[in-house]
């Protein structure tokens, strides 16, 4: 089969390769990948600017959709033509995560995606939502889920709450659709006024240009009347955390999920202890909040933001696009363009 | 000022007359009373079939709108035509129900506000959502705050999942609009053809006609492939719980929350054990709950559903309606007209 | 090896017999069976009462406590020698039951535990705590994980809350000892003079002997001055519903667990309307409950209570006694004697 | 009435003075004062180092107990006699704080409590559990409540899990007792061999000797065998809570309540996010929990450790011992003695 493997950290040794085809062990499924997503971690894998132990050759990326092709002796929940999506973190079912859920995840600690054929155990795979295409079913795993597992696991958003999104990442997005969906306000953020146009046509009921505010946690408090806002997710870190912790209100929500702009947070305890913000940090979510995000995006016909779809022959450019940080949505692969 | 009065059980004393007008204390607020809703309740104490405890004369009903017309000398969250809705319980404002939460009821343990003017503390005032009309309003404090008591405090329904609602009266309208409002899938019932068409164009994404599937659990079944719903709301206790605990799927939530249709439960341990299901009995909820719904109401642009307005002379034809059990949406009168 | 079987029904045909040992498969541990503990499941399964369709021949009992004799080949969390009890649902690891985690129970769908030897999967066992012996150990999976799914996963009992205990079986018991761990205050009942003694011997802060007072809720309500307690595992359904309804406050919480006395509920929907009450059907509980519970036993120095134990020689004798309904704790067979 | 007045920023300003004896309004009870705690926010306060805006000439403190003299015309729930404790945040009665619910606090926008009679509502009082000295009564509401709502409102700790607790103070001395109460382990830290000793005098189950370790999460890493803890109240801010964010295990929760040793938290996101950490900002708590605390100090007898009693005569040394940081539990100052 054709797949893309690494041989060396750096953009460019992304090359096509032949590799035997995977056959599926009793419990495991045969899929035919469609489209696979980017997501930042892939490009900072990809580059060995995030880690430099991963084993080479691999298969990189994490997102991904297809179609069932072929499924081992024992799986009975499954039938070759299912359109599924996969599973990031494979053992993690239900509940809260373990060290033992977290153990298996697609792409970091087993080949990766972009491939025509991936070998995924049964339990680690949903059934795309009938309204969604391939590439945009394969948004879903990370970016979706991440977005899901805040607002809904963690900070339960019921109709006429108000969430802060950041910017137009692929988290951020899902974030407004999934708050709106939830009957939710959003207010959203971003230093271009294009953008902020189409984040009005997305649904968001404010937009705040944060390179005019660069304070944006005023507008937040002038829209709300003083009040902040119930949730946001941060994803930025470093260089958006004090914004983050001042937009929420009294028992506000602010997911910590991200580091792209740093690590270190410059925290100051006042807010935080005076208006009994909870900080969460966590990371994408388990399968029953997969399934429940696919129930939401079926009744609800979301469908997730695409900025631009690469045939697998651009998949350095690609790479590249998501490494530049100026898009609006996700980046998409197709597997068979 | 005018006030209509029962001056002995049975809807033909409900009589209007005049009384002196009273006068807020320090932290009380002179509500001008725009519309009452009626609830089953109300019929139950105006008749006497509830409790013949009640001390007459009484001003009936508990469920009213209506325009601030003075506040007392402490006041200072409310002025002069602010728009208002009244509590119900009035001493609940936040967190569980105690029995001291619940001592202060609006027009049981306190004048109704079938009146001109009535007097409530001003913590017991929520401001009325700047779309809803009084009329609208005056539905939101018992049949509303029920609605979203059970579906989203304790519930916590959340899009992609599925309620079923029973039948047209407003707790289970109101119970409609929320889901739909929270992104989540409706079963509705009834048992009349015309009705069933009005559920559709409120948004049910299916209807069953109970008269035709007096197992309608059934069809519920069938709807939701095997799954059952998330939640469902009782409202006629022993005609309807056999189906209600039926319906909904494992870890499946059924509120309790009244008894038109009688009070002694026939239950079998079978279902509720196997599946795991809660059921919850509660009624209305605290202002915090009032509020949030509020909230919702007006970012949602929900509409409350109301079958007939009536003049203030009509009040016995309205309660005659009320007990009717013939009716889509709230009753409401109209104290102006 | 040897092993009970079940040839017919009827206790008579629990026979001692000669089967081949079984082998793990990859992800399979081969346990030494040390001890068994009987539920009341267990004597309706044998008897044919519950349902006559099991496949016979089998195994029975479902609790059960050994030592690993031997693991697969990809095993790496247990190695021979390791002590350890068995999950009763084996796949429900975490987060809420679903009929799929529901599908594998230990002794029902399985063959049993009343044998030298059976394999498990690795997932499906919890460590022994080093404080119990193996007769002890035996006696958590159903019992000891219903009554802490109960009290702390659903009910969340904190310490100077209030628990009433019913009765003297296992389940009764364990709920006894898990509240005082937590800090809980305990009213337990019994009908018979010498148990309520050992009810105090235990630690009960108050016992109700309910053959004094068939209204026992009247005993609660005096003893709580009124407020009620705060949770109860209603182990008799038919028998003993409406007192456990009248005995819990506002906001209380009746878990169903059992129907020993029928499972015709006469609920009045009055009480559990007017207080807020939840009652939550149920049925034992996750790995993740029963590991929280051992490392509970652990700390807290609990002894489960051990009515009798019987040698496996004596098997239908044990039965029989589990039967009476007359015991106090858990009735054990030592596998070894 | 003698009272202790501040005139001035400076402990010397302390000053005892005659002041005339408040008469409680209709909801109000006139307390006279048995003890009352100091509070790092005391000493705070009384130097001017937090704020100098508080209006002064005005009478210190929040913490305190006393007995009911009097009690105003439409006060029911109390009467002279009565031993009973005082709520800290008056207006947080149930459920979650809000702005409105931490308005009036005791101490700072009221009159303090270091006086012969404070009127207080009605509803902020909590009677005094039995088994208390006034003195011991004095420390529950700001120092008990606060580790009362961190480790059982928020973190919900149960019986087998581990709680660390920093120090010895006031706050982290209740966290032990909670926890003990509560069937968890506790691990607690001292920079004192003495205070080790004495920690494992009140039940630790491990002590680690911070000064010995300055980087303790490793200590508590090895204690839990790598697992972390499940909770922990992070008291010095800047200067801990690197190390609290290590100690906790997945899921932990970090509560941040104090910044003693500075409001600047040099945080690293990849722990929080990669170990799913919470971290809770809030003060004190509601007058629900005030009164579970009340309860859970009853039932299991505990007795809150004071450090030493101050005669009120000697109310500066008092307070400058509290400003020393060298002590162990809560300084009490006595005013009748």
């Amino acid at each position: 089969m054709k797949a893309i493997q690494q041989i060396a950290f750096g953009l460019e040794s992304l090359q096509l390769t032949d590799l035997p085809t995977p056959t599926p062990a009793a419990n495991e499924v045969l899929v035919k990948i469609e489209a696979v997503a980017l997501n930042y971690l892939d490009v900072a894998l990809a580059t060995g600017t995030y880690s430099k132990e991963l084993p080479l050759p691999r298969i990189p990326t994490s997102d991904g959709a297809g179609i069932v092709a072929a499924v081992g002796d024992s799986v009975s929940k499954w039938q070759p033509g299912d359109r599924v999506m996969i599973q990031y973190n494979q053992l993690w079912q239900r509940g809260l995560a373990t060290p033992a859920t977290n153990h298996i995840r697609t792409g970091v600690s087993t080949p990766g995606l972009l491939t025509e054929y991936a070998v995924i155990p049964e339990y680690a795979l949903v059934r795309t939502p009938a309204n969604l295409t391939s590439a945009e079913a394969a948004t879903l795993p990370v970016a979706g889920v991440t977005a899901w597992t805040g607002l809904m696991s963690y900070a339960n958003i019921q109709p006429g709450q108000t969430v802060l999104t950041q910017g137009t990442g692929g988290v951020s997005l899902f974030a407004l659709q999934i708050a709106l969906a939830a009957g939710a306000r959003v207010i959203a953020t971003s230093s271009n006024p294009a953008k902020l146009e189409k984040l009005k046509q997305l649904g968001a009921h404010e937009v705040i240009d944060y390179k005019q505010h660069p304070n944006w946690y005023e507008e937040v408090s002038r829209i709300t009347n003083g009040e902040g806002v119930h949730a946001t997710l941060d994803i930025a870190g470093a260089a958006t955390i004090v914004n983050s912790v001042k937009s929420v209100g009294y028992n506000g929500f602010v997911g910590l999920v991200g580091f792209i702009a740093g690590a270190q947070l410059p925290l100051d305890l006042f807010t935080i202890v005076g208006n009994y913000i909870r900080l969460q940090g966590y990371s994408v979510g388990s399968l029953q909040s997969f399934e429940a995000l696919a129930a939401a995006v079926a009744l609800n016909n979301i469908h997730p933001v695409i900025d631009r779809i690469f045939p697998v022959s651009e998949v350095q450019e690609a790479f590249r696009h998501m490494g530049s940080g100026n898009y609006f949505g996700k980046i998409v692969i197709d597997m068979n363009a």
